[in-house]
């Protein structure tokens, strides 16, 4: 099964693609989308949309994993990287149709197995459990593989956490 | 000129058209896109889309005006709600091409003149200005049509505020 994982943003997306077989992982590609700040917001929502499908079409995931967006304040970019998380969502179902959520406590807890490990662990075990030589780079990406990795094995612990 | 008005939201979207002539301001249509809270948010978020794209193709607005989302508190629904806005934001941007945004106070201000009126005193400018025998209803549809009104009034007054 091959699994799409997304960190959501408007100036970085972060996107991770492995592949799941009989409980073992595999990194088959990561890397980011990014948007200029010069350009207007529909117009980088547009490019989302467009970097997105391009993604489904040459990767075709069998499923996608998004992460949660959990802001403390509510601030103008926790709003705008909101809509873009909107945008992803639309694409994403409209273009893969199996598509799931993951919370970063989730996140935490299915890659390290504690849901207080800090980020530099979650990205030690990203590393460890796709037998990568370095933590992928940058963070958006690392934890866009994390998303992926725990919609691998929350699939094969306990079933699916499909979005209502 | 032919504006489409939109307050965003995910179970209730409001929509209003507008024609301005000269200075002078006529109802064309006012409703709500609706969306089921048993339906998966991705699904939603698919219904407001095409729905959207029905709204432009039948009354082929020359320009969208849309309210910007302020909430006071970060909570779930705000989130969702902004999701909601990045899904219209794309969907007006993609179909329509000519999009403005506005915050309440901006809208207040058009409407009525002041910043400080309160909702019944913007549903009551609204009806006046389309010359309605009522206030149109739900909230959401009377909300859309002071959007579009605005960005009617605004560029007359001053110019234009592309979202940037």
């Amino acid at each position: 099964m091959i699994i799409l994982g997304i960190d959501p943003g408007i100036a970085i997306v972060g996107y991770g693609v492995i592949e799941v077989d009989r409980g073992n992982f595999k990194m088959i590609d990561y890397g980011t989308i990014t948007t200029p700040k010069e350009e207007s917001k529909p117009a980088r929502l547009c490019m989302i949309e467009r970097a997105l499908i391009k993604l489904i079409e040459q990767y075709k995931p069998d499923e996608i994993s998004i992460e949660e967006l959990f802001f403390s304040t509510n601030t103008k970019t926790a709003m705008i990287v909101a809509e873009a998380r909107g945008v992803l969502l639309l694409t994403a179902s409209k273009y893969c149709g199996s598509l799931f959520e993951y919370t970063p406590n989730q996140i935490k807890q299915a890659v390290t197995g504690s849901g207080r490990a800090d980020k530099l662990q979650v990205q030690q075990m990203v590393k460890t459990i796709l037998r990568l030589k370095n933590i992928p780079r940058p963070d958006d990406a690392a934890d866009a593989l994390a998303v992926a990795i725990t919609h691998g094995q929350t699939n094969r612990m306990s079933g699916q956490f499909r979005i209502k």
